[in-house]
């Protein structure tokens, strides 16, 4: 499928709500000049739509397959993912001490907009490495730095994140995995994990696992966890992959989409001889997952973007050339193309608009990891109280936007050939993977409500306030204020009862926000700009009045829950 | 995966919602006893849990499959086809005077909601069979009936519809397949046809297609069309299958769900020797499809409830099984089942709330099939204006059940093992398939609003205004009554503009109006009835909410949908 880079949208976005230009104007970002970052989102797309959207449905199609030696992936990636790293796609935002070229995270998460729009699942692979330079960075020694990072940043070797095993999804502290101490300062892991991403494959000579585990006497739960790198390959002393460290994957899932990405069952020390080092302190382990998490949780939002601007281009490309009964009202009985027809066009307009509000979103919070970088508190705060609404809304718009290309495409939508289904179900493990939505409301219920004494809650209103006119959308942030009132100060039940609408309502208001803004200043290119306003527009006078209709579930008794017990469900 | 068939639910939604017992009241009728619809209820819940469901997987990782010979269903489903045609399933509502049981459709939607949850793919074979039987019974010649209906109400031979064809799908009068005259006052078919559903298959000895052509020097469009039954055999002088009819079927469809039902490519008189009758008079085509196809609609819509049913239980079968985490402010720091978790349990009692309102609202209008087939004229336009209804929304429920079904899993929901994925895949044709669900906003908005000079839409708004207490009911109806009044009045693209919200609206204020009722009227088991109150509680309290948050989406201007031009949806 033809993949079109939104660039011109990308550098909008970056400049009116990343703000880039008051980033570059700090020393440590000087070098994301104009010129340089529009050499880097043409650049990037040219290089994704040449080598990576070629690839996406063979990554479908085929997909990556479990074998005795590992996992092969489909012909052509493996390739197209040394050309990645020879044009420096992965170095954007990585460090410049370690080769990386140190600029604004918000302009790698245009860059990797790009790579996974163009294949959503071939770049979830550079997508886990970032988490894992994160948590070298924060959390690594001087010596894993030098070893590993290098490495790292170019993408020469890859990175995965081993959290999950079969009986700790979503509670991370129930994982059994082992370290146990060896002579030498290393430790001796052991123990499965599940739903590894890019776990295994044929693509980089080295894998560097990032493993949560046990050591022995660790307290229970989330407190006795431990953080250790782990390599698929040993370093040898001249610092290349050596001595095979004992990983095994033992199987694939069979998903329903994603079939690029590799999801491994991955078995560490059947041999009793799989090293790892610690990273950070012993019992260091759920801090420094947070640090690849929250960065990942914003990727994964991404991931709804990614998918949500590949759907719409193509829903818009079919409804450009279905030619399919005459136009309601119209003089002429001429069949036309479906795009005229006035259903489809509001089915494209939302689908225009919800992608633009995710990725304003997304890129928003993107833009607080650079400024919380420069030690910006206040930046911290807003990151913290937007990552869970850009990974949660993100990737349930990245659904949406994918079932509405499925429908613009008619029955041609439900056939695989067309590509539209492959959106939709590529799109399915947004809501799931790196916490679920679920999981994302109560974070924002439980921890981002009250932090800062509830003032990166209020400072979040008070900025949209300041800038919004739409009387709906002033509408909203009142109801957001009064419904996160009402949820600080309920019971546990009533409060996670009601997190999940209130995420959408405070999603909707925050994307209001931006989008009225890009709205206001959309000027210069007149079809870009006229573009811009109509899907504003949509957005404001459709899409935020909708989130009004939810305060009623986000204010509603969990009592309606539990009115029965849990078995009357199953009668 | 196990299915169990909800007949306690069902058989109160008769009672309540069809109202079945005054439909047993009358002479047609009486056959249908309490202890009739009991015994149809359990025997075909007994039936389809036994045989179907264990089927629903090989339908989907195997699939029919296309070989030259003709499409060949998967293991089992030829054997568990017979059961179903021997057991009488397939009678249910067919005429008695051809053989059937005659019993209220309601009951059969009943019966066939039964075989769907169990299989879905397997059931859109009866499904089909029941339009070919309403075409005949309405618009056949005493000839055709007594040839054909006898089989086709045991089911022993199945019926397809053949509308679509490459450059005419939902502009069905673009279609190009023709029908000549021959000397003995049969025609001579030819045309390709697509997206026949079970255009081919091996589990019984003849398929009954109903075609739609042109004859020679037909007017265009949808007033030139012609209906012709065309035999995958011919009958012999025994009325027995004979000589091949030159039907061929050129190829199935790779599509992302539903694999249990071919979706095929059928190519008519290849060697000019497809012979077909004309059904009804010469043009007259269109008219005798709607008697097809608007049972066939809410058939349609009942797949969202087959699909919203069985995504249900899986979900809650997991939840009551997946222990994970404890429970946010309990005493206890045990790990509970999620079930136990608010957000998991606001997910179950949404999907349950949907079902029962998906089910209500797709067993209402069957119901004002059956009245409506007793002369009652009021019944037709209910029937009229509940239809597209029950369709769209009805299979919009279907998607959000299943995804939600998907999200309650986690992980495990996007690994196609457990099955929750299937659902999702299977549900999303459903949407599409017998007049996409954007149609039946259009249908909705374009005749049906004005039907009867409004009267259809008016009484259907006072019979809810007379039984509804819920106060956000009360306004959404009225909410209703106001963005209708202004459709009506609105221009072509202003009223299709808002045609989906507004069907929205109208849907769920149907839904709520029928789910408060039942919410009123559930006593006796009280286990059932507590189960019942909490999800209308819900179903009131929280959906209806939503819907109003439709209200200016419905009566938002088109103008904003053509404010750039359409390929500017593409820069």
């Amino acid at each position: 499928m033809p993949f079109t880079p939104p660039v011109t949208e990308q550098r909008f976005v970056l400049d009116t709500v990343v703000r880039l230009p008051d980033l570059a104007a700090v020393d440590r970002f000087a070098a994301a000049s104009p010129d340089v970052v529009d050499a880097v989102l043409e650049g990037a797309g040219q290089f994704a739509a040449g080598e990576w959207a070629p690839l996406a449905r063979v990554g479908d199609t085929v997909g990556a397959k479990w074998t005795p030696e590992g996992v092969v992936m489909p012909a052509g990636y493996a390739q197209a993912y040394r050309d990645y790293v020879e044009g420096g796609w992965g170095t954007i935002g990585a460090p410049e001490q370690w080769g990386g070229q140190g600029l604004p995270f918000a302009l790698q998460t245009a860059v990797l907009e790009t790579l996974g729009g163009a294949n959503m699942g071939f770049a979830l692979c550079p997508t886990l490495t970032v988490g894992a330079i994160e948590a070298l960075q924060h959390h690594g020694s001087a010596e894993q730095q030098a070893a590993y990072l290098p490495k790292l940043s170019t993408g020469e070797w890859t990175g995965t994140m081993n959290l999950t095993e079969p009986q700790a999804g979503s509670d991370v502290g129930a994982l059994r995995a082992t370290a146990t101490p060896r002579d030498d300062g290393t430790w001796s892991i052991k123990g499965t994990k599940i739903y590894i991403s890019f776990g295994d494959h044929d693509m980089a000579p080295n894998i560097v696992h990032l493993v949560l585990a046990r050591t022995p006497g660790a307290p229970a739960g989330t407190r006795g966890i431990s953080l250790f790198l782990v390599p698929k390959y040993r370093l040898d002393a001249d610092g290349q992959p050596g001595a095979f460290n004992d990983v095994r994957v033992v199987s694939i899932e069979h998903k329903m989409g994603l079939h690029a990405s590799p999801t491994c069952v991955l078995s560490f020390g059947d041999e009793d001889d799989c090293v790892g080092e610690l990273i950070g302190p012993e019992f260091g382990g759920i801090r420094a997952m947070f640090t690849m998490m929250n960065n990942a949780r914003l990727n994964v939002g991404l991931q709804g973007v990614q998918v949500a601007e590949g759907a719409t281009q193509a829903a818009v490309a079919y409804a450009l050339e279905r030619v399919q009964s005459a136009r309601a009202g119209a003089a002429s009985r001429d069949s036309v193309r479906i795009v005229e027809h006035p259903d489809v066009r509001r089915m494209l307009l939302r689908m225009k608009a919800q992608t633009q509000a995710a990725r304003a979103l997304v890129y928003y919070a993107a833009g607080q990891v650079d400024r919380a970088g420069l030690g910006d508190a206040d930046a911290r705060d807003r990151l913290e109280i937007t990552t869970p609404l850009a990974k949660a809304h993100g990737t349930d718009l990245g659904n949406e936007v994918a079932s509405l290309g499925i429908q613009v495409h008619g029955g041609m939508g439900y056939v695989e050939e067309t590509g539209a289904a492959q959106f939709f179900r590529d799109a399915r493990i947004t809501p799931i993977y790196e916490g679920t939505n679920g999981i994302q409301a109560a974070d924002l219920v439980g921890r981002k409500l009250g932090l800062s004494g509830g003032a990166a809650f209020a400072s979040l209103l008070a900025d949209i306030r300041a800038e919004a006119e739409h009387p709906t959308l002033r509408a909203l942030v009142d109801a957001c204020e009064a419904v996160g009132a009402h949820l600080a100060a309920a019971g546990h039940d009533d409060r996670l009862a009601g997190s999940y609408p209130f995420l959408m309502m405070l999603s909707v208001a925050t994307c209001g926000w931006l989008m009225e803004r890009q709205g206001r200043l959309a000027t210069g290119d007149e079809a870009f700009a006229a573009m811009k306003r109509a899907a504003v527009a949509f957005y404001l006078d459709q899409i935020v009045p909708e989130a009004l209709g939810l305060r009623a579930a986000a204010t509603a008794s969990a009592e309606v829950l539990y009115a029965v017990p849990a078995e009357a469900f199953a009668a």
